[in-house]
């Protein structure tokens, strides 16, 4: 059998079948090379799964799980039961050809060949990784044709960009328990990405169980930690699904959890409590200290037996240094030991925290400001400033390479900014005024978006990670030269919203729940119609100085509710593109119908308003809307604005574009704007 | 402080404020005594918590968990942050005052009592327990009035009907996850529910992991167990509720997955494997052989460890000793030890079983057919059996407390059966053809509703346990006078059912899920039109001789969207009773509202069906939804329905009755037949 799946895939490849253009790709990420052929493979109670060459238990359960989604998603009940060595039958309709495990190492195979022929189908891969790349794929090419569930008929060769790619998800500032990790997990790959970076420690929590120093996470947690129990259960769920786990004990800074457990640690003799706020904060530890090391050294000791994989995360970002100066006792430790700036007793506590990790077979990974001459090259840098933080657009992580490091971006990947997919799609990894040599460039390893989750609970949790890091994860997975199209991004990443919501995605029923929650279940489709053209405040501006909201904030309201790339906005945006290109009749009545909505909706929501308070706080929010409708029809129905009330009504537009109710903005002023603007030229 | 808030219940209680009646309750289940009284405690941001008398640590996770809640509802930004003995506030808006710490025995004090003045809330109880009941209905309390939240102004006295308040959940037949399980610990506390039964073995699955016996959950389980760390973190999660543990393995019938794992213990030599469909089934343990006796003890003296609850459940249930009978052997060891019939042969079991148990300090709880003279009064008996098994209505309680066993009621109280919450809500523990001593009486401790799973999955599990359950809870927690009232009950289950949601429930969100799943996020209010008018089948019929699904059958299908008490249906048929009472026009203009909406929705779903084949299995179903809106409209618009037309659209009824296409039923064709009916009179 091994050798006729070679021999087939050979024959595909090299010449091919006919060939069929499709109008629109389902696949999100793309792969590097894709061929439509004519006709489909069709879905019956008959679909099967056999496995070839090497069995690895992960590859059975994955392959498991995606006949599973398929019987879920086609309603067929497919006669094959659990999927294991002895229960493979002999003609099967998908066959998995692996040659070997994969291991978690940058420069491990992943990629995967895929043949669906009418016959069936046929995965072949060098590791299981690559296999189980190839069955997601599989799983979002399954579509509706003539009254059939089926797979388009394709030939795939596909292997990633990087090999690195990643979320990190903040669990100090809010908890996020075992079950939203693992279904995340499960999201991530999805979408083929296979690194995630746990942010175990900050001000605001320490999250480890850790025996030799219980008062870490006894004090330093509200009591919401991960066992090591559930660490070493979340590791092994993570390798399953091909994703290794990167632990990050955030230090010297970001460490007031630390000290309120232990405050002998600290840099300055004061009181500590956990953090409640946002922000930058000066608690730092100790790098003069020797029981700081010895700490440090139990913590990664134990840690390192939970985590298998060979990097560890130690931060190093954000610390300003202010309690080292003004420690008297420190400062004459710098001068000592000829330290001349805060950055030198850093890279000197660096130079200790190396030590401590190579003694545990661990190499260091740390946000950019780790990177000095006593950290070796085979550190990892995270690179994440950027023109905010003083950097040149897309200097730091090119920095990191010419340094000799390895490195991956996170600048331009912060999710946590509430930007639009398109922002985070645009990133590019090497800026065109920089030039890299092919060694330089062979060290970016790739990318990890950030949820940083100041503002997030489990409620939210998936809104504010789904559906955009899918626009990420490929970004990371597919060719550069696939990555431009920002309008066909879109239209892919509809598609793999609803395939997230099919395999557990919370992203789009919670946002139905908080409206239920807002319009106290009074009319909560008229509240939907504000949601839909609202999204949060972005770039942290939603959460003032870091202090409108703390922890223990109700994150329940319409902020909550609201989405980037808002559907409502998007929506209307390409409405108003539509009319500018040609104000037919059509594409008049479509936006007719939309600013009549805009305008009734408001008397509705009154009335909810009324019965949940709640909401009052963007009941102007509302009453804009509605005042954008009105001119909307009186500009399409009527046809009378004069240029006096069109200038009127644009300056009206940016007082609006201003209200910050509900700490939300309303996304339609741009597309409003333009077309205000295009009246004139009509 | 204390004496304080004892003089002013004193003096509330026995004098009174000014009553005042409300039109609606909000409460479910309802308290024993309940006053309004004229005014509001309006909730502000200062809104805080102290416990005074006994401090246990339950109590102030549950009063944060309550005071989050509160936020969380309203929005407000309450100051109080994480409440800690040391983070009491002296001035606070509740005051909780306990005596002591409540236990888990059938004699404990639940009661408690609530004042809510203008001043503040006051909660008085002796055990934590009660306070925790207590903040439940302050909880329910909540809305909104003027603009503000508030809590209406009440002095409540309440104490529960029955000890024994119970919810079984079958996780063999599907596994249910650890969180799911959490989450509905949750729910049944809200509505002050403190039993959890859990049903941990069947046929069709071992789910707990033994050190003794590893094969047992390794092959017993396809992997999908609960390790010992897990259970003992749901028991203490259960405890922090209020909610006591009851683990069930079900001996010696219903044993496919244990012989699975150990065939040398089955009583018939043969290949077991695990059972995927559902039924009643042959495999059996061999009482006859000392192993059996041997891994019972220590399976039990393992989870002994895990359960500190004093009640063990051993099933019992449903053993037809057909491998007894055919095993000569057995029939051998009958005959020499004078054991007539199976029932002798396993009335020997559970006595050897009882003392095992005993050896754990263990009292034995099983189904009722463990009821044998070998078993000692101390055993708990609950009671399943009904008409269907040849019991007279309601007899087989009444028989356990006759023979002097302590008894619970599950029989009338089969969530799976589908049957509408009012169905479970007049099941009566005693009929009024049977009389009891005061002593029998007493012996009835409660009784619980069992979440058997052939057709349930996490996707599932909430919409088939909740809102239903919460009608179930108030029939064990509430006078028994108070729960006759149907159509009160259905209103205030409407209202639980959001406060549910608001708490974490998936019973609205999930169903929404499927239904844009099975739309394939085509029109989904479309399809949902439909589901909101049909019902599962009932009473085991949508699954014939349990194996038209299996244990891998999607469980993702229209049938998995609708719900019992289906939205649609009951507010046709309140229609249709406002019409019979009042043909005015009005009514008459409601009804054709929901017939024109029938009628046109056809069409509609056509469209959906092309794009989602597999709704094929209801098109037709869509269809009679369109001829009752076209009959509907023609009666009511037209008026021009003959006697003999109206016959035979009855008749035409019975046949859309009998469609059982997607495994549902049209949930409306009774009221239709009332609405038809009744025109006859107009």
């Amino acid at each position: 059998m091994k050798l006729f799946v070679s021999t087939l895939m050979t024959l595909v490849f090299t010449f091919g079948f006919a060939q069929e253009n499709k109008d629109k790709d389902n696949l999100m990420p793309l792969p590097s090379s894709i061929e439509y052929h004519k006709g489909y493979f069709v879905v019956d109670k008959n679909f099967s799964v056999r496995i070839e060459g090497y069995k690895s238990n992960r590859l059975f359960k994955y392959a498991d799980k995606v006949l599973r989604r398929i019987s879920n998603e086609s309603g067929i009940f497919v006669d094959q039961k659990i999927l294991t060595t002895s229960s493979n039958p002999q003609t099967s309709s998908v066959v998995i050809d692996v040659e070997r495990g994969g291991k978690f190492d940058v420069e491990e195979d992943e990629s995967y060949e895929l043949l669906i022929s009418k016959e069936g189908i046929i995965i072949k891969s060098v590791t299981d990784l690559g296999a189980m790349h190839g069955l997601e794929t599989v799983y979002q090419l399954l579509e509706v044709n003539n009254g059939k569930y089926v797979f388009p008929l394709v030939s795939i060769k596909d292997s990633p960009r990087f090999v690195w790619r990643g979320l990190m998800i903040d669990v100090a500032r809010h908890f996020i328990p075992v079950d939203d990790i693992k279904r995340n997990l499960e999201l991530m790959s999805s979408v083929k990405m296979n690194v995630f970076h746990w942010h175990l420690s900050d001000d605001q929590g320490f999250r480890v169980q850790i025996d030799s120093h219980p008062e870490l996470y006894k004090k330093g947690s509200d009591g919401n930690y991960y066992t090591k129990t559930q660490i070493k259960d979340i590791v092994a769920y993570a390798s399953d699904l091909g994703i290794r786990v990167i632990p990050e004990i955030d230090v010297p800074g970001h460490a007031t959890a630390i000290l309120t457990a232990m405050p002998q640690l600290a840099s300055k003799d004061t009181t500590y409590t956990l953090e409640r706020n946002a922000g930058i904060f000066s608690p730092v530890l100790d790098p003069t200290n020797p029981e700081t090391y010895k700490v440090l050294g139990d913590v990664i000791g134990e840690m390192s037996e939970l985590f298998p994989d060979k990097y560890f995360h130690i931060g190093g970002d954000e610390n300003e240094g202010k309690n080292w100066e003004s420690n008297p006792d420190i400062v004459a430790f710098m001068k000592k030991n000829d330290l001349k700036h805060p950055h030198d007793l850093q890279a000197y506590f660096n130079s200790k925290l190396y030590k401590i990790l190579a003694s545990n077979g661990k190499e260091i990974m740390g946000w950019e400001e780790i990177q000095n001459e006593a950290i070796p090259k085979g550190a990892l840098i995270q690179s994440w400033r950027g023109v905010n933080e003083g950097e040149e657009v897309g200097a730091s992580l090119s920095k990191a390479v010419k340094n000799g490091y390895n490195a991956i971006l996170s600048n331009g990947f912060y999710i946590d900014l509430m930007l639009p997919a398109s922002s985070y799609y645009s990133t590019e990894f090497v800026p065109n005024t920089i030039e890299l040599s092919k060694e330089e460039e062979a060290r970016i390893l790739g990318g990890e978006a950030t949820m940083w989750s100041e503002l997030i609970t489990p409620l939210t949790l998936d809104s504010r990670i789904w559906p955009r890091t899918a626009a990420i994860a490929e970004k990371y997975w597919s060719p550069k030269s696939k990555t431009k199209d920002v309008d066909n991004m879109y239209s892919r990443l509809d598609l793999v919203s609803k395939k997230l919501e099919r395999i557990g995605s919370q992203h789009i029923k919670n946002k139905d729940v908080i409206i239920r929650n807002i319009s106290n279940y009074n009319q909560p489709e008229v509240v939907k119609v504000l949601v839909d053209v609202c999204e949060p405040m972005k770039v942290y501006s939603r959460n003032p100085n870091g202090t409108m909201y703390n922890t223990f904030s109700p994150y329940t309201k319409f902020a909550d509710a609201c989405i980037v790339d808002a559907i409502g906005a998007r929506e209307f945006g390409n409405l108003v593109n539509d009319f500018i290109k040609d104000d037919s009749s059509e594409n008049r009545l479509k936006l007719v119908e939309v600013f009549r909505l805009w305008k009734t909706n408001h008397s509705n929501f009154l009335e909810v308003v009324a019965t949940s308070p709640m909401l009052e706080e963007v009941a102007l929010k509302s009453k804009y809307l509605n005042e954008l409708g009105v001119l909307g029809l009186k500009s399409l129905e009527l046809n009378n604005i004069s240029p006096l009330e069109l200038k009127s009504a644009l300056k009206n537009i940016d007082e609006i574009s201003a209200d910050e109710g509900g700490r939300t903005e309303l996304a339609i002023t741009n597309s409003m704007k333009l077309f205000l603007k295009s009246l004139d030229h009509k």
